[in-house]
């Protein structure tokens, strides 16, 4: 099986089922990328004034198209994701218009992180999380014709955002063209289930998948396996709010500022970066949603990040 | 500090704050409890027929009032979940008009599981699941007079479901009433994130909390916290499937329905087993709740729990 090679010096921040494709594979060949940070163009000086004007045209900084060889419309493609290695840096941020609780929060906040080994730092009170990276967006051309915004998430996969398409999960996307098409980036070297504030942590990065054409497998969306646990933060319990209600999108709201809340107040953090934390390092269950009228979204603080 | 015993003669399937106390203790105190099954009514000789005519009535069999001195409105009341042993046998099912997938599921199904030490046996193709019990109904007296019903979670808490209020959790409540109130019961020896066919594995148990008032603190809803890891079904990774759109509750309806088609295939069980599996075993969570107009939730089920 072959190893190819795709640089960052083109991206392709859009989906469309007539693009040419970058790179053509054989089925079981091996694609080593170079990833810019989602936006593909946030640098480690950039500030609150830069963020607040960042241009929604670069997005997603996607590397691809890849052809794969064999693979059908109704066909499967499996994606293993074999490498994912950042280069030291990386951001968060809120922007206004964007995010869980863009009305709470109207002002642009960007974060920097420094990756250090296996650590994201996140350089206030001690607090950090361990790298545990992978792609944001994963996705096919789609069915439909023209170019496609690749902010929503959609059939065809893409910024889907799930934290756990990382080192060592195998992923399963249904195909509508022939050659399948897949594009990727987005990289984040944490999230929590949620990214409620909009971002993980966005980083560039050095990545390798393994593309195979599944003609015996049929999925309706992205499933995908892993093989590990889910977190190296689950070691030391949680602090979890929670919310009820009839609306699971209110009820996610109000637990995560339930969390903000708490935050601020046992942890001295500003909101924005309470509300940066929640969106690395908090994950959004639906506790039940059974017990009609009212919901239960809670909202899991890991308590390991904070050191001692 | 004294230890109190309630045994489960009286259960209390209502919230009322002019109800009159079963027991009264100090801050500080323990209550040993004997807690029945959730509906007060089912045994281990139930058949689907006998499901399908379930009496609300009973519902939930609580065990309570208890009066917790020094409690005042604007207190919170912390709950330390200090014992949790089941009896050797639970119960699951899905009933007609009940759970997220009624209307793909209108028949009642019952499933018994047989508990042994540590693991909740599913008596099918070698399923079982580690035994990890909570409470999935702990509430106080609510501020609005009257006999109210217990099914739906509210700001007293109540019937919220969440899967980690076990032994060694601690839980915070708002206090409405003079001496809170606290009832509690709906004991699962598992369940997953969601409840997504309304039970677990419902278990008649012997339980054990130690209740505090709180001055410090204020919570506007119930919060908690774990000191261990989520679940010890983690170690082999999970199959997950995913769903896209722009509703939260469209999106959990569409990936339970999708990992039911996968456990049908991949497992070989029936459909009404694999949505119980769904319900007792699997986790939804909100992968992403920003990438406007679609969000994703994925729904996680542990790859441990099918052995070998």
């Amino acid at each position: 099986m072959a190893e190819h090679h795709l640089d960052d010096s083109v991206t392709q921040p859009f989906w469309d089922n007539s693009v040419t494709p970058r790179l053509e594979v054989n089925s079981g060949d091996t694609v080593v990328m170079d990833v810019p940070e989602s936006c593909g163009q946030v640098t480690p000086k950039w500030t609150d004034a830069d963020l607040a004007q960042i241009s929604f045209d670069p997005i997603h900084a996607l590397i691809g198209s890849i052809f794969v060889k064999g693979a059908e419309p109704d066909d499967t493609l499996q994606v293993e994701i074999l490498k994912m290695d950042h280069k030291g840096w990386g951001w968060s941020g809120h922007l206004k218009g964007f995010g869980l609780l863009q009305d709470d929060f109207e002002t642009a906040y960007i974060h920097h992180w420094k990756l250090e080994g296996d650590a994201c730092l996140f350089g206030v009170q001690d607090i950090r999380l361990p790298f545990e990276p992978f792609f944001g967006t994963l996705g096919v051309a789609p069915r439909e014709p023209g170019r496609i915004n690749t902010i929503p998430p959609r059939a065809n996969a893409g910024n889907v955002d799930i934290r756990h398409l990382n080192r060592g999960a195998s992923v399963w996307l249904p195909v509508f063209v022939r050659g399948a098409l897949l594009s990727c980036g987005d990289c984040h070297s944490a999230q929590g289930d949620g990214e409620v504030c909009g971002t993980g942590v966005e980083s560039p990065m050095q990545t390798a998948v393994r593309l195979t054409v599944r003609k015996d497998l049929a999925v309706r969306e992205l499933q995908f396996e892993t093989g590990s646990p889910l977190s190296r933060t689950d070691r030391a319990g949680y602090h979890a709010t929670t919310a009820h209600g009839p609306d699971l999108m209110e009820d996610a709201k109000n637990a995560v500022r339930h969390m903000i809340d708490w935050l601020v107040k046992a942890h001295d953090l500003t909101r924005s970066q309470a509300y940066v934390l929640c969106s690395v390092a908090g994950d959004l269950k639906i506790s039940e949603v059974v017990d009609a009228p009212n919901w239960i979204v809670s909202f899991y603080m890991p308590k390991s990040i904070f050191g001692n």
